[in-house]
């Protein structure tokens, strides 16, 4: 598929007449055709007008058809073939093995969600019988259901150019909801969005769903976000980036005449907490897996475990010796942008110039970055908040806490988090279990013996937690109960069936 | 019981040394005593702290100890007796039928609770195997579970002394999920809320749950509202009053160091829409209905029907004649406080002078306030803002249109409604159901041929809708679903049964 740099409205490609962007490799620094014009305002309004006129279609078309238009996106990605691998390499750095994982990933949960709304699970139907006779009022009858929230605007992540982007996490469920989506393409990878997105297109067309369901916007400004979350049709929005980013964009909606809901998945250090036992029997095993996590994707990903607690001294320094040996051999990709490597570099730089008792760098990549580790005491760690925010990238911390109860008053430090580890023999369980019960409430996914790199799209997931992970704790960005970020709920009440939603009616009285 | 004029913090009451408030007679207007003096910032930290401190606590404490909290609650606030009733109806003018319906659905909502977290439905276990072969990568063993939130301000409303406030609804299904509840009485019931908050420290005394579990705190300006919200400790607020109020706390909310979830139920006209067929057959009966339902309890319902859509022209001139009789013949209580009578007269003034086809007054209460209907015309309603928001008190528009198809541009000046309700006869059911279909995204409780007031309180309630109905329509404030607005998912990965929470444990591998 040739690409055009075209904004795509509906089933239409068009240029965008506002500042332009392109596509940059990030190992060579050199620039992609072809240009990317950005959005004017007046595209904008079409998109989320079309998207409006959709979604009275669409939603009433119900789960089969919403399901078969997911399936057919999952087959469209994959009839574009290498060359959305290819682009999407160049444009990100990743290599083949991981994006060809990642699209995977992306097929398999857009299939996911078909098989959910197919089956009806996200509709949640609740019903009451009337109770004529009760006194001393009559109970009527009562059905509940969840219905789409509407158009949803959806922001394409960086570092997942597949899984969380066009077609990513957040399209799949809102489109799982019935609501049609307008995407803003992450401005890092704008050919790898024209693939997708005009995969997208193809699906709607093939299914004969109303062209608004789906539409790709580009914008070198932050305006056109803005635009897009003031947007009067706009009912709800997936995010997936920097805090910085999902704060303002929460801001903005929350400021509507009509404020709407933001699920915006941002900031997270995956604290990881290694007990006296687990250290003394496998510091080597873990420090090999700490390193291979933390560097994985150039610790680029959103669970990167980018705090560890060492919370024994027997095994600590072999610990450390083992991660040095690791991390010193270990080289990354080039990070995704030169944007992120600069913010990472200056991050570390910022580490490095603090009194940390042991600094740890691997080898630099073609961009500068390499991966850095810093080993800190407890009183240090604690003293210092540059210690307790994400640094994203392939740099993490060590904290030398001694013991299991050295770490309660360091827990305050840590905001919230999408994941938390212990790694625990079954001599450390009774230290742990407390532990566990309080990272419960700061944390969103708690892991024992494990990495929090690679998020299992399951019913079970929670890819989610308490801010800053994310903007709202109640709800998950992936797995089936994603979905409810764009579902609400209605109650119909002694409603006759002609008057019901076909699938409440056909959900009968059980 | 002695009125004490004193703050609850746990299980102690103590006076506030900030400025004072008292109880008003809605009738005579008289002050009644005790005096209640405002709580302190130091008071409002100490009852956040203990908050804080019962929350790691209690939550590990399992349904079946949060369930018979919630039942001893309930017996509490009957032990009470009669006082409650007669307290309750000094500060609010409430006649005792209503209140003694009032309190009954405050226990029996309670006890609901107990039953729902009891069985444990809340907690939407879920389970993934681990498939150790599969390939390219093995999956984990995923569960997950809903935890509570932790300590959730809860706000009383003025309109529901008994069901909205101390131990109403949001408290109940804080408490429920294992979230201790510091509360801010409303001020136009001191008295109602020290008894039941006291009622609820007896609950608290003698289940040996920790004390922080409940407190009360009253403050005469704005400035208390603000500091809880504010206050780092609270994870989550329930709120039940007018949007300036709900707005202005989530506002608070969200620009906190870490943002929290607001559940605001707010405001809602609450729309009726009067098919021909039903128009033609049944004007007197629902013109009956309508005069009601809109003023029952003064017109003071957030489900009041506040604007009635007659989509006939057979019929219009009967309903109309009818209701003017209904409502000429009608007198209500005096509002709940004077100024919620002020701004219902200030309001009703406003609309009398705009050139409306018809002013319907009925009898002036001893407040001088008096249920009034304006009776419009498609063109006049669509033309001016003021007949689109909610009228709090026994205030409703009627809109001639004519017929179904003259509705739907009238459909766009309507912001989101807790209920909407349709009228129809069979004969209806093809005109109806297109309506119905938009309703549905623009409403959280759909009705047929019923009023809006008066909410079950049952599995498939949804109270609750688009802004500025809530702050969220994700969520309901009623019924067991309201118990999602204060958990939030957790998933637990390979984690060993020792490390699980005892009811994850017990729920086990289904």
């Amino acid at each position: 598929m040739e690409l055009r740099g075209e904004i795509l409205i509906g089933l239409r490609g068009e240029r965008g007449p506002e500042a332009a962007l392109q596509g940059v490799d990030p190992i060579g620094g050199g620039v992609l055709l072809p240009v990317y014009g950005g959005a004017s305002r007046a595209q904008l309004d079409r998109a989320c007008e079309l998207a409006w006129d959709a979604w009275a279609v669409w939603r009433a078309r119900g789960g089969a058809a919403h399901a078969a238009l997911l399936e057919a996106i999952a087959e469209e990605i994959e009839v574009l073939g290498d060359a959305l691998l290819e682009r999407a390499g160049l444009e990100t750095a990743l290599d083949e093995t991981r994006l060809r994982g990642e699209r995977a990933r992306t097929t398999a949960q857009l299939r996911l969600f078909a098989q959910l709304v197919r089956e009806g699970r996200h509709l949640e139907h609740r019903y009451d019988a009337a109770l004529p006779q009760r006194t001393p009022l009559p109970r009527p009858e009562l059905r509940m259901g969840q219905v789409g929230v509407g158009p949803v605007a959806v922001f394409g992540a960086s570092n997942f150019p597949l899984a969380f982007s066009v077609a990513g996490g957040d399209t799949a469920a809102a489109l799982a909801a019935g609501c049609p989506v307008v995407v803003k393409a992450h401005n890092a990878h704008p050919g790898t969005s024209e693939l997708v997105g005009r995969a997208v297109q193809a699906a709607v067309r093939s299914c004969g769903a109303p062209e608004g369901m789906f539409s790709l916007l580009y914008g070198a400004d932050e305006r056109i976000g803005a635009w897009l979350v003031e947007h009067p049709r706009i009912q709800a929005v997936g995010f997936t980036g920097s805090r910085a980013g999902g704060d303002a964009l929460a801001r903005i909606a929350a400021a509507r005449s009509r404020p709407i809901p933001v699920f915006a998945e941002m900031s997270s250090v995956n604290p990881v907490f290694v007990f006296p036992h687990a250290l003394r029997n496998r510091s080597d095993a873990i420090a090999a897996g700490f390193a291979q996590s933390m560097t994985q994707g150039s610790g680029q990903f959103c669970t990167k475990p980018g705090l560890l607690f060492l919370l024994g001294d027997a095994g600590a320094d072999t610990f450390v010796d083992a991660l040095q040996t690791q991390i010193r051999e270990r080289a990354t990709a080039p990070l995704l942008s030169a944007r992120i490597a600069e913010r990472f570099r200056a991050a570390a730089a910022a580490a490095a110039a603090r009194s940390s008792t042991r600094h740890i760098v691997g080898q630099a990549a073609g961009d500068g970055s390499a991966p850095q580790v810093f080993v800190l005491d407890a009183r240090e760690f604690a003293a210092d908040p540059l210690w307790h925010d994400e640094m994203f990238g392939p740099g993490a911390v060590v904290v030398r806490a001694g013991n299991p109860d050295a770490v309660q008053p360091l827990l305050e430090a840590l905001a919230g988090q999408l994941t938390a580890s212990v790694f625990v023999e079954p001599e450390d369980y009774a230290a742990a279990a407390p532990l566990v019960r309080q990272l419960e409430t700061m944390a969103g996914r708690l892991l024992m013996n494990g990495w929090p790199t690679g998020v299992e799209v399951c019913d079970s997931m929670v890819h989610g937690g308490p801010y800053p992970a994310t903007s709202d704790a109640r709800f998950s960005s992936v797995g089936t109960l994603a979905i409810r970020r764009f579902v609400r709920p209605v109650c119909y009440q002694n409603m006759a069936g002609e008057l019901l939603p076909d699938w409440l009616r056909e959900a009968g009285t059980a």
